[in-house]
């Protein structure tokens, strides 16, 4: 019951693509992670997923239609439910996530989880 | 379907304590707002409240039991669900908010509502 630092849960650890959780909202998470390279092909069938950048840049190529979009810092996107999509980030970003508790990064479908990916549904700070 | 720069959506708009809606997640919004000054004492019943400082610095008066967070630029903070509290932010601050789409500014109780406080669910960037 007192405010967090994002900065200090940020430093708190080091592992990439693997977020942490830093507050519930309901029965929703509010995550961050730090990333860097490449991310997996997923998809959340029946969730949005909310990103804030923090820090960095992040690329999130989304198919149907076959674009990327680009979030400096400061920037937000909402990737809608049911739409494949595969963050990067080639310089490393730290990010600000929504979504609900549960949800798993890796998504319901996905390509071949490489052995850089943490398939992890948060862990706590 | 394009990133928002939350920069520009704070520069949209003057009005203080009157989030805007800047995506959704969901049955959640995504709301930004540019506040000054004291709030209203309110309790929103039925859901949690978070608050992540963009910029500035924002007091949130609690009750039961009675103390004061202070939030500082890249601090978050959740308002548990049936608590009290009252914002203020003496010198100005920048506020990103997540809570359920159409949840009153105000809550479901709420002291007298001065004149500077604008009771709404948010409106359109």
């Amino acid at each position: 019951m007192n405010p967090i630092a994002l900065d200090d849960a940020l430093a708190s650890f080091d592992a990439l693509w693997s977020p942490r959780i830093v507050t519930h909202v309901n029965d929703y998470d509010v995550r961050v992670s730090k990333v860097e390279g490449e991310y997996v092909w997923h998809v959340h069938d029946d969730t949005d997923e909310f990103f804030l950048v923090l820090d960095g840049e992040l690329h999130i190529a989304l198919r149907d239609p076959d674009r990327t979009v680009v979030l400096g810092r400061g920037d937000v996107f909402t990737v809608p439910r049911g739409m494949f999509h595969k963050p990067s980030a080639p310089h490393g970003a730290k990010l600000l996530l929504f979504e609900p508790t549960g949800t798993l990064t890796v998504g319901d479908r996905h390509d071949e989880i490489p052995a850089h990916v943490d398939a992890t549904t948060g862990h706590a700070l």
